[in-house]
């Protein structure tokens, strides 16, 4: 297999699709799309999201010392994509893309009704990479359409039917894909067949 | 939809399979599979990887100051669960696995040429969130098989068969899907039918 060095790039797959709610300083609430983040803790738990101080999403945060971070499933990618292509500074997002707004009972931010959950977040820690700024929030709260639940109580990636971002080298929206195995479970037979070392 | 309101949780849909190696202070070389991880910064660019003081990673990194990030494609489903169930400290993974360590170009930390593709990272940034320590490393190299390559020089999600994490709710790995749409795209057909706000 030939293999190629390539110049330092923000390349990795997948991204999740987030959706990012927060009150603007006059109130007004926003959705932006953000790709770069994820769950960073379990104790207290806690999700990230990196963000440009060139959105409004970055002041947002940092006034309201809140953001919720919604899950889209597949029916809407035009509406994910929608809250990443323009600014909350120019447009009604909630309105124009026929979403509607609830109050996080939790934090003061705004959560989309149609989404299937959403994690309701206080500002626990915010640091300055670069370009970037990555905001920890600690998760207060969850809420969710109880069809979207597993036989556990959490909401379940399939019947989420969540989406990701394929980033920089195919732009693309997917859905996801086939069952390839149990997680703690399909590497043990490498485990049973390996001498300790 | 009748919604439920969840205690706190790090439930997030779908976390990418992150494979993370690293030196040890012996130099044995070592790969552990991480979730909670992802981009974070443009400029630098950076990935984030969250890591418990637990860990043998979390040692490693620290005294080298480096990690490589390696994707695997969905043939490597078995080996990345693998490198998640058992600790470096007792186990030689790589040889386990049926891996074959390079030593990165860039920076101080192994990478497995089987994977894909794998960041090359020195240590930028780590703060402690509470369990969970969130690592921030500055991306110096990327090291792709240039059979998985797009015509723009890039890693393709669809090329390297890249696979996803289920997250708590439904415990497995599973395959990218189908195309949804296109990224900054889509979504232009609600920004064309709303006026400005």
């Amino acid at each position: 297999m030939k293999k190629i060095h390539l110049d330092p790039n923000t390349i990795l797959h997948p991204h999740p699709v987030l959706l990012v709610g927060t009150y603007g300083v006059d109130g007004k609430p926003n959705l932006m799309n953000a790709a770069w983040g994820g769950i960073c803790c379990s104790v207290p738990p806690c999700v990230a999201v990196s963000l440009r101080e060139a959105t409004l999403t970055y002041h947002n945060i940092l006034h309201s010392q809140a953001f919720t971070v919604g899950i889209p499933s597949r029916k809407f990618v035009e509406v994910a994509d929608y809250l990443g292509i323009v600014s909350g500074r120019d447009y009604d997002k909630f309105k124009d893309a026929g979403l509607t707004e609830l109050k996080s009972e939790n934090v003061n931010a705004p959560i989309a009704a149609e989404f299937p959950y959403s994690l309701e977040c206080r500002l626990y820690q915010h640091h300055k990479l670069g370009l970037h700024t990555v905001f920890i929030g600690e998760i207060l709260g969850v809420l969710a359409d109880e069809a979207v639940l597993s036989d556990k109580g959490l909401p379940d990636i399939e019947k989420v039917q969540a989406i990701l971002y394929g980033g920089f080298g195919s732009n693309h929206y997917f859905a996801i894909g086939e069952k390839l195995g149990q997680a703690f479970s399909v590497g043990k037979k490498i485990k049973n067949g390996s001498d300790k070392a």
